[in-house]
């Protein structure tokens, strides 16, 4: 049951806002990273997508903002699989400071395999892909269930 | 009824993916720039936060990706308020191309109003800040109703 950490960085100087802290849009550019590495880990190349043919297109994001992140900290992505079917993968990461249980953001995001050699069209996963997916949701079996999905904007009603 | 366009920009170089594509990250920063251009309109000065002593944190912010967006594209956001409380704002953005009504992302974000003097505590608007987010309610009395509102991701169940 080892955590699936996909991504580390430190925060970087071009990602802080004029108080030092990490903008809201860079948090989702790290769990975007996080993405590209988790594609890579199901043979989808984000790095050669001509050896492939295949990526995964963002469809929608959900994220949740906890905690400030400093400029030149150190953090890192955890990622499960809340699920998957033939096409779509729906997946749950999480941002923390290196080593750190705490979460200080989280995103749930719903993911779209696509043929990029057919005009981008949406395309089943192939078994290699079908098989790490598997893979991975056998490794996090024994993780906590993520906290932050299912969510739905909206203040409460007015008095 | 005039819309409110809150931010206008092309796709910059540093955005676009090794396909020439907005990154999904980048949408967001585009979202992020023009809730800045929402915060000075309604007195919480970004560009001088020293002024007001107030800003508006994100707390939670949901986002569909509904077209590719390229290299060089002329794109505009478009804001409208779904509803506020004492210090809370839920705001709505799309992105556009310039002139073009069709949206290629939308996002929905609750946004909370922060003393950053008293160490960044929630604190209420006050009443000049009220007042313009009554004024952009009335103005926009007669635009249509937000269509990425109210979402929860999720994957039908399998069969």
């Amino acid at each position: 049951m080892p955590i699936l950490t996909t991504y580390r960085t430190p925060v970087l100087a071009e990602w802080v806002d004029y108080n030092g802290h990490l903008r809201d849009a860079f948090y989702l550019l790290i769990f975007s990273y996080a993405t590209d590495a988790f594609m890579d880990l199901i043979g989808l190349d984000s790095n050669d997508r001509d050896a492939s043919g295949h990526s995964l297109f963002t469809l929608e994001a959900h994220i949740n903002y906890l905690h400030e992140v400093k400029l030149n900290e150190q953090v890192e992505v955890r990622t499960q699989i809340v699920a998957h079917d033939k096409k779509r993968v729906h997946l749950y990461h999480s941002l923390h400071r290196a080593g750190v249980d705490e979460a200080l953001a989280a995103s749930e995001q719903m993911l779209l395999h696509v043929d990029l050699a057919g005009g981008a069209k949406s395309a089943p996963f192939n078994e290699q892909s079908l098989e790490k997916l598997a893979e991975v949701l056998d490794m996090q079996i024994d993780q906590p269930k993520p906290t932050y999905v299912g969510r739905v904007i909206g203040l409460p009603p007015q008095r």
